[in-house]
């Protein structure tokens, strides 16, 4: 029998998912019998408010999860890899955040708008997608279950918080300096904090998120092309991706041509997009109404707008699609997940 | 026989074009007997500085031209349309940056790396592309005449330099009072004067720039369906725009997939950018180096990276192309043509 209440930790409690996906639990009066918090060694005893209480936070190591029942992960994938197997065998069930097991066959990778059933295959961990791909997944499954999708050639828009918190205290500080004149300024986060190069964020765009695979594209765009291939349990889906980081704090936005396979009306589009559950059509031109990202910040749902017809191709349609991407693009979609676990005895069945 | 030197006329020569215009006239040593400096009557009086010495703004009127030889329109089409046929009749040949005459069958739409022969079919008005094509076809024209071209997906990453000087103190101001962490702020320009509502740009996207047509597509969209036709000459080609306004203080920036009509190898398409004259390919993965907007601000060219095949189309090419709008974009793409005007005796036989 499915318990009431659940043990639930946040592993990278004091990073900017963790935090969100701390606020997300109390708003959505979560089911919570103790929420412990765990981070890495820096961030040990540091205090958290949940629902008027401090919690302080652990530190994150193979002994922390006894007793835990959901553990969610969004500490990077170095912490997922070493410590995500032993909470498992602590008797959690793991969602994961981070990219370390998304693409292993044994995870399901789960939006819960498009495959929240599948959840049910885990062995013990459960994959939340990259935000980019869970945005634009969300804005095409309505698509792709009326008419099926032969292609996606899809541009983004890409926040600073999906590089983390120094990285938006990054483009405020550069942002603070060219306003006043400056031209030497700091540079050390983006566009990634690891790789030798850095530029600026403020008043520029950079076409780069994450390192560069042999193939051209970027970590970040491949994630867009393997990820939407499992996540829609096809590969002949065909994702073209380029992924751009612009000078916005919060929220990614993605211009998005598809192709589909069957014919439809336009009518008949914007109906499936303004019936599919978590998706939001803004999309009056006559009143300037389209999502943008300074907007919809802190909105758990995806929004879609700019929907129109391709002016040569009859199966073709492009739209504008945004969400936060620290709510949708990764705590709110881990907690969705979560919420399905407290609800759903058969995954439990498994352990 | 040709003159040496000539009399130009910079109409709107306090904007933001017309300042540039003046800046590259300056620096390109262009052959200038006289210098006459037009503008509404709020700016008459004021002083320009050219070559170190002072020039007084005058109004723009009908009787403003005489004596002139070449005269840049950058004042806004209603200008154009009231003065550049007095322009002409005065004896003048018309360069107009607006979009009064672009689509006008006698006028011919230029952008010299592409078609600068075809100013000699001029009418008296030549027309200069609007900013978001002129990069766009200058990246394209290589690729088109070694393989053709069937269709072009492009989303834009465009400044705000583009709506012109108001909007560029509007993105500062609006930058500012975020940083200082307030909610209420100005909102008077972007995305578009003159219409009703006025959304933030700073630390947005707006994915709207010009009107909305009947078709869901905005002006500034369907400019780059009909001038790209129209430049290259081919109403064949296909092109889906979306085009959107990003907190770029200046410099364009654009995503672009293009199929071509004839097969490829990724070396003869880098060859075929790398010598193409105004074009420069800044495409080094390894060493993080692709073209940026804040990085090529002030620089003449047309830059292009992120040079990359299509996952399946083996016709397909992505590329991200960079230009600075307000120069090549408008003012240096109307000086390189008035440039051509001075050195081609054609191109006076038909006054």
């Amino acid at each position: 029998m499915l318990k009431e209440k659940f043990n639930v930790a946040v592993v990278g409690a004091t990073g900017a998912v963790g935090q969100a996906i701390v606020q997300i639990l109390e708003e959505r009066n979560f089911p919570i019998d103790e929420l412990r918090l765990l981070a890495s060694k820096n961030s040990v005893g540091k205090v958290v408010m949940f629902k008027g209480e401090g919690v302080t936070v652990q530190e994150a190591n193979t002994d922390a999860f006894k007793g835990i029942d959901i553990a969610l992960f969004s500490a990077g994938g170095s912490v997922s890899k070493a410590l995500a197997p032993a909470a498992v065998k602590s008797g959690a069930i793991v969602v994961d955040n981070t990219s370390a097991y998304r693409m292993d066959a044994n995870v399901p990778l789960i939006v819960p708008e498009v495959n929240i059933e599948r959840a049910k295959d885990h062995n013990g961990i459960i994959a939340n997608p990259n935000c980019s791909t869970i945005q634009m997944v969300v804005a095409l499954k309505p698509i792709l279950d009326k008419w099926g999708i032969k292609r996606i050639i899809v541009s983004t828009y890409q926040a600073v918080s999906g590089s983390g918190v120094k990285a938006v205290q990054e483009l405020k500080n550069q942002s603070q300096a060219i306003l006043e004149g400056k031209t030497d300024f700091p540079k050390e986060i983006l566009p990634v904090g690891s790789l030798p190069k850095h530029y600026p964020i403020a008043f520029n765009a950079i076409p780069q998120i994450d390192v560069f695979e042999d193939n051209g594209y970027t970590k970040e765009e491949m994630k867009m092309v393997n990820e939407t291939m499992k996540i829609f349990e096809d590969d002949s889906i065909q994702v073209t991706p380029t992924a751009v980081r612009i000078p916005v704090v919060n929220g990614h936005s993605e211009s998005v041509y598809v192709e589909t396979k069957e014919s439809f009306t336009m009518d008949e589009v914007v109906a499936a997009l303004s019936n599919f559950k978590g998706l939001q059509v803004v999309d009056q031109l006559e009143e300037q109404e389209y999502p943008m990202p300074a907007v919809i910040d802190g909105q758990l749902d995806v929004f879609v707008g700019r929907i129109r017809k391709d002016l040569y191709n009859d199966k073709g349609i492009n739209m504008w699609v945004v969400a936060d991407n620290l709510l949708k693009g990764a705590a709110w979609n881990a907690v969705q997940i979560a919420e399905y676990l407290t609800k759903t005895e058969e995954v439990w069945n498994k352990k």
